[in-house]
């Protein structure tokens, strides 16, 4: 993997990755000065968590007309975007409007493509492989820093979740603690029984909800999905994080992606909204042996025309209730017929 | 408070209450059979919390056309609908497509008024007051179960949130577990810091965020607010649940919620979308001295016309991200005149 360090003019960082050398124009930006203002971190005392406020993330970029895309390299004649010409092939960039900000965290943009009219899905496996090796490099960098706990990739897709921009592209969140979601979940590992290695072995023995099944990797239905389209991604043995990952589990866990991403589009062929976070271990300096690499796909839809709603039992009660079971979901996706070739 | 116990044709519970004496017509059900199928627990073994699966929920009533409104009372000439005539205020009946049933469960609906196109802050302190009277009686009877450890009642209100029905109605949920949400505020209670008393007292002495304040209860927009328009309304002193307040505090809870639905809808002169939840002690026999009655709305929209999804840090992190100041939210809000009379 090849890399290229960068500083914007309003003094944010810009990567640019490939997997062949890279050239490029200047970095970029749509704004000349650095952000005033910075996010204030409040401490939440019933749900004992905390919550950040960035006011100036009202006046982000909405919906954008298509002539001017802020993630397409930035043209002679054009404002300019927030990544350069050039034959790189990944671009991470911080978020103008971070929701967090050094030292308490840091918000960045992942570029997966320089064409508008792609999706992650339809790379080639060898850039999904790159997508990896670049969250496991940000992982490192960003998790290599005192204030930063814990480092989560992930992507929302679609004008259903609220995404802004359709220029293919994630985020990366790195936080100051553990947040609450990740950390109950390693909590309830660390106790033995949420062990994922245990469900995918249980998923394995009962093979009725799987959609890919590799050497290295798996991807399947959770029998306790809490959304109906609900899909985890992992790896078959545990691994703590991306830049844990051997070449051969990269290999296969781009197999197990790049599957599932073709069975959601196929599914009604249209681009399939969803939210796709990846788990991995904290990076606050402990083994973490409970920590087991996965990704975790929430969409918004439960049939074609209708969107599940998130409503009082879900968010008020924290007790998830589903109209359809995971057997029946996961049928449906199994036969969505998908080529990797 | 006057009360009616009645059967449905399929079996289901109706009761009609009133602060007069109620005369009604017979149970009416849209359903001649009863149900067929029931709800399915599974436990989700990385969080560590059950999951509610009721695939006939799929079927459930949507948006109906106006002529046919199941939550009015039943006339002559039309088809039975969910409730009778008769001169009853409030009416509760189990839910068709229940999320829960018996014994590890129970899913119920609460017609708050007899018009359509009423609203429940539009209703006068005394339907609110016998509302919070009926949500009283249902706690200590569902609670009495042995299945059931906690009561739930909230309102969805809104197509943004997925309601499918728009005449004035709010649920409850009795659930076999304290579920994670409350769970959660209540072990952080338990431990001291996380009492809404000192909250409350917090709010009080910094008299920034205050929409009601009375002798017995208050409204305020709270300082670590997870949602742009996010309100809470409590009893002054702690009160573990509706079966316990004594009537001042009632009358008093009753003006701040009212005053809080008013200011809702007079903040965009337009019927204002929210999740109402009201957290109480649990029904699990012990005596929950952190327990503090109070309502949390979580509205979905961040101004008029932006709704604020919830995705990647909110739903994979747990982390909330908010683009507004609890302050200037409850300046908005403040800034709404209403008159209780």
């Amino acid at each position: 993997m090849q890399r290229v360090a960068l500083r914007k003019p309003d003094g944010r960082s810009l990567f640019l990755y490939s997997n062949a050398p890279i050239s490029h124009g200047p970095a970029p930006s749509p704004f000349a000065a650095p952000l005033e203002g910075r996010p204030e971190l409040r401490w939440h005392p019933l749900r004992g968590e905390w919550v950040t406020y960035a006011a100036y993330r009202q006046g982000r970029t909405f919906l954008p007309p298509p002539e001017y895309n802020p993630l397409a390299p930035t043209s002679d004649d054009a404002s300019p975007t927030e990544v350069p010409v050039g034959d790189w092939q990944i671009a991470v960039f911080d978020n103008r409007f971070p929701a967090l900000a050094l030292p308490e965290g840091k918000c960045e943009v992942v570029v997966f493509t320089q064409d508008p009219a792609a999706s992650l899905g339809a790379l080639p496996l060898e850039r999904i492989e790159l997508l990896f090796e670049v969250w496991a490099e940000r992982t490192r960098e960003l998790g290599s820093r005192d204030g930063i706990r814990y480092v989560l990739p992930f992507e929302n897709r679609g004008a259903e979740v609220g995404v802004t921009l359709h220029h293919p592209h994630g985020q990366i969140y790195a936080y100051p603690v553990v947040p609450p979601v990740p950390a109950r979940m390693l909590a309830t590992a660390a106790q033995g029984d949420g062990l994922l290695s245990q469900v995918i072995a249980k998923e394995i023995a009962e093979d009725r909800r799987i959609l890919y099944r590799g050497e290295h990797a798996i991807a399947f239905v959770p029998f306790c999905a809490r959304y109906p389209y609900e899909v985890w991604v992992a790896t078959t043995a545990p691994c703590r994080d991306f830049p844990s990952l051997a070449p051969a589990q990269r290999a296969d866990l781009a197999r197990a992606l790049k599957t599932v991403l073709l069975k959601y589009d196929g599914l009604w062929e249209r681009p399939f909204p969803y939210l796709m976070a990846w788990y991995q271990a904290p990076t606050d300096g402990e083994a973490h042996p409970e920590a087991h690499l996965h990704a975790q796909f929430s969409p918004p839809y439960r049939t074609r025309d209708r969107l599940k709603y998130l409503a009082g039992t879900e968010l008020a009660a924290g007790f998830f209730a589903m109209d359809a079971l995971p057997e029946d979901k996961a049928r449906e996706l199994q036969q969505v017929k998908v080529s990797l070739a």
